[in-house]
C-alpha cells in the first residue's frame, strides 16, 4: 500500500470549519487507497499566545517548562482532527510525541528529532487502515522523559522526519499559498508559483527568508531523498515539487528572488588590522549565541586600522551591541554603528553553477534603480546583498523582470 | 520535613497576574519549611473552551480524544507555574499525569485513580526541596499508554490521592469562598463560614449542590483520612477544615442548608401498580447512563394503578423522556410529565443522627411560608425537598433562620 504524509500548518487548521475541511481531504486520500499519517500544527494564533504567557510569566524562562506548555497547542488540534475524521467514518487516533514516540536530542526550545519508532503505526495501517493523527513540533527526550519542541516551524521537520521513518512515497505540506514562488507575490505581483525546484535552492530560499518551508526541513528532506510537495490547503491543485536536480529537465539560470527583514547591520569603525581580530570579535558573539551572518572585512585604510561589517538577526541586536561594548577595551574599535534598517535580498539558482555573469546582472539592475548595495555575500547557488529597507521592494521587483521571472 | 499538599481551582489560576500571586504563597510554605507538592487547575474558561470544540466538532466524540483534548489546560497552567516559582528563586518543575505516573482505569471522560507513583517526587523533596507542580485532573491509561481525564473538578480528587499517596499533613484546595459555608452566601447573606466540618456532612454538602469540592475528592478524603482545609487563594486566613466527627467538639444539629438547580421532575401518571413496575421504568434508564435521584412511588389510587414521580439532572431529561417514550407500551403509563422548574433543597448535619424533629422543623419553616412540598427524600444526615423554583431564594433563607445558622 502506498504510504502518504500530510502536514498542514496553523492557518489550515485555524477554526472548527477548517479543520473539518482538512477531515475531508485526507479522507479523499483514504479513500484512494493510500496508508496516511497527518502531521498537525496548533491553530494559528494559540502557539504566539502560549509563548507570549511564558515570555510574560519569566524573561528567561526554564526551557523544558516551555516546552511543556507550547507543546499543548498541537496536541488540541491532533485530537480534534482525530475526532472529525471519525466522524466521516474514517477510523483515526491522536498521537502526542512521547506517545509514539518521536525521540529528540535535550535541546529543549529547538530540539533534533533522533528516531520515530513507527513500528504501532505501520501496525495499525495493516490491520484496520487507521490514519494516524500525530501532533507536530514535539517530541520526548527519552531519558528524562520530558516533552521537547524542534523550535518554529518544527511541524515541517516532524512530516519530513515521519515521511522518511515510514519511507512515504511523498510528504505533502499543505499551507495558505499554492506553493513555492519565484518570490512574494505580495511584493511582485508577477511573481509565478514553481512547478518543481531543487532541494538545494529550496534550502537556500528558505533560509534566505521564504517562510514557506521551516529550513532544517528542507535539509532532511535532501539528506534522506524525502519527496516533498508544498501545495494549499484551500485549493485543489498541485503545488510545487521539491525534487532532486536531475528531475529537473530545464533549469533556469535563477528560480527565485527572496529578502529577509530580519537583519541588522553592525559596523565596528577603526578596529586594529591584526591576526586574530576576528576570532576576538566574533568569539563572544558566539558564545552569547548570536547568530552572525554577513561579514565583511574592508581593506585596511589608515595606519593599521580597518572596519569590520557584519549582520545579526533583529531580535539579537541589543545582545550584539551589549556584548561588543562589554570588550571594547580588548577590542580596541573608535566606534560601533548599528543600522536595523536593512534588507537582505537573495537571488537563487542551481543554474548559477553552470553560468558566469550572475552577479553581475544583479549589481547592474540595483544600479540601474539608484540602489547602493551595502554589504554582498555570495554562495554556490546564491548571491545576496543588503540594501537599505526602503528600497526592498522595487528592488525585488526589478531583479525578478531582470532575472526573466516574471509571468506573462 | 511536613508534606503539604495545596491545589489552585482555575478561578486562582485565571490570569498571569494571579499564577504570580499563587506562585508567593506557594513560596511562602516552602519558606516555612515544608515539602510542597501543588495541584492546578486550567485557567478558568480554558476547559470549557475545550469542551466547546469537542461538542461542536463531533457530538458523539471518541473520550480517549477528549481526554487528549482538555487535558491540555492543566499542563499549560502546571508549566506557567513551575516558571513563576524559579523565578521566585524556589526549585520547581511540571509533572503531567503521563510523567508521574497518575495510573487511572480506562473510563475516559471520568478515570478513576489506581496509584499515584511518588517515588521520584519524594526523591526531589529530599535533594533539593524541589516543589512538584502537578497538572491536576489528568491520569495515564497505563497499558494503552493515553491520557485520561477525571471529570469535571477532577483537581480536587487529584490533590486529595495526591496527599494521600505523600501521606501529607494537610491538603489545602484553594479556591475563591473563604470556606464552606452554612449556606450560599450570594441568596443568604447571613451564611457564616464554618471553621470545621465532617467528611460525611461535606460528602452529602457536595452532592446536594454545594460547588465547593467535587464528591469523589471528599469520599477519597473520608476513606484515607486526609485532612482537607478548603480556604481563599485571595485572603490570608484560614478556611474551614474538614475533619473526622470526634474533631469537633460542639456539633450543631445543622451545620449547611444547600440547593441544586439542575434537578428536573418527571411524573408518570398511572402505571399499573405490579410487582416490578419500577424494575421496568428504571433499568432502561440505569442503561441509558441516566442518573435516577428521588423517587416517589404513591398509595395506589384507582384500580390497580400508581403515579410514578422521580428527578433526574436537567441535562439528561431529554434522554430520559425519549428513552421512557420509547418503552411506552410496556410501562403502560396514561401520561408522562416534566417539570424542569424545580429546585431541590437539603438540610444537613450529622447532629440529625441523635435528634429527633428535624425534618418537622423544615417542613413546618416551609409551610409558613406557603411553600408547597413535591418530593421528599432522606438519608441519616439529609433531609431534601423538592419544590418550585421560584421559591428557591425564600426556602434558604427560611431553614437558615430556623435551624439557628444565621450569622449575629
Amino acid at each position: 500500500m502506498p504510504c502518504l504524509v500530510m502536514k498542514f500548518g496553523g492557518t489550515s487548521v485555524a477554526d472548527l470549519a477548517r479543520i473539518r475541511n482538512v477531515a475531508q481531504t485526507v479522507k479523499r486520500a483514504h479513500d484512494d487507497g493510500a496508508d496516511i499519517a497527518v502531521i498537525v500544527s496548533a491553530m494559528s494564533g494559540v502557539t504566539n499566545q502560549l509563548i507570549d504567557y511564558v515570555s510574560d510569566i519569566a524573561p528567561l524562562a526554564d526551557l523544558r517548562e516551555y516546552d511543556t506548555i507550547v507543546s499543548s497547542g498541537e496536541q488540541v488540534t491532533s485530537g480534534l482532527l482525530a475526532i472529525a475524521l471519525q466522524n466521516l467514518g474514517v477510523p483515526a487516533r491522536s498521537w502526542l510525541g512521547w506517545q509514539i514516540p518521536v525521540v529528540t536530542d535535550d535541546a529543549h526550545g529547538s530540539a533534533r528529532i533522533q528516531r520515530i519508532d513507527v513500528d504501532e503505526i505501520r501496525r495499525r495501517f495493516e490491520e484496520e487502515r487507521q490514519v494516524a493523527v500525530l501532533a507536530g513540533f514535539q517530541g520526548l527526550e527519552k531519558g528524562r522523559q520530558r516533552i521537547t519542541t524542534l523550535g518554529r516551524g518544527g511541524s515541517d521537520t516532524s512530516a519530513v522526519a515521519l515521511a522518511s521513518a515510514l519511507e512515504a512515497e511523498r510528504c505533502d505540506i499543505y499551507t495558505d499559498v499554492e506553493g513555492v514562488y519565484t518570490s512574494d507575490p505580495r511584493i511582485v505581483p508577477r511573481a509565478r508559483k514553481l512547478d518543481r525546484i531543487t532541494y538545494e535552492e529550496m534550502l537556500e530560499m528558505a533560509s534566505q527568508g521564504a517562510k514557506v518551508l521551516q529550513t532544517r526541513s528542507v535539509e532532511m528532506a535532501m539528506k534522506h531523498r524525502v519527496r516533498v510537495q508544498v501545495l494549499s490547503s484551500f485549493e485543489d491543485k498541485p503545488g510545487t515539487l521539491v525534487v532532486d536536480e536531475d528531475e529537473i529537465v530545464e533549469q533556469a539560470l535563477v528560480s527565485g528572488v527572496t529578502y529577509s527583514r530580519d537583519e541588522a547591520k553592525i559596523t565596528l569603525q577603526s578596529v586594529p588590522d591584526r591576526p586574530g581580530v576576528a576570532a576576538a570579535i566574533f568569539g563572544p558573539l558566539a558564545d552569547a549565541a548570536v547568530n552572525v551572518d554577513m561579514i565583511v572585512q574592508n581593506i585596511s585604510a589608515e595606519n593599521g586600522h580597518t572596519d569590520m561589517t557584519f549582520t545579526v538577526g533583529n531580535a539579537d541586536l541589543q545582545r550584539t551591541i551589549s556584548v561588543l561594548e562589554k570588550n571594547r577595551e580588548q577590542l580596541a574599535y573608535r566606534e560601533l554603528k548599528a543600522d536595523p534598517n536593512v534588507v537582505k535580498v537573495s537571488v537563487i539558482g542551481v543554474g548559477m553553477r553552470s553560468h558566469a555573469g550572475v552577479a553581475q546582472r544583479m549589481f547592474q539592475a540595483l544600479a540601474e534603480k539608484g540602489i547602493n548595495i551595502q554589504v554582498i555575500s555570495t554562495s554556490e547557488i546564491k548571491v545576496s546583498v543588503l540594501i537599505a529597507a526602503e528600497y526592498a521592494e522595487l528592488a525585488l521587483r526589478s531583479l525578478h523582470t531582470a532575472y526573466g521571472l516574471d509571468s506573462a
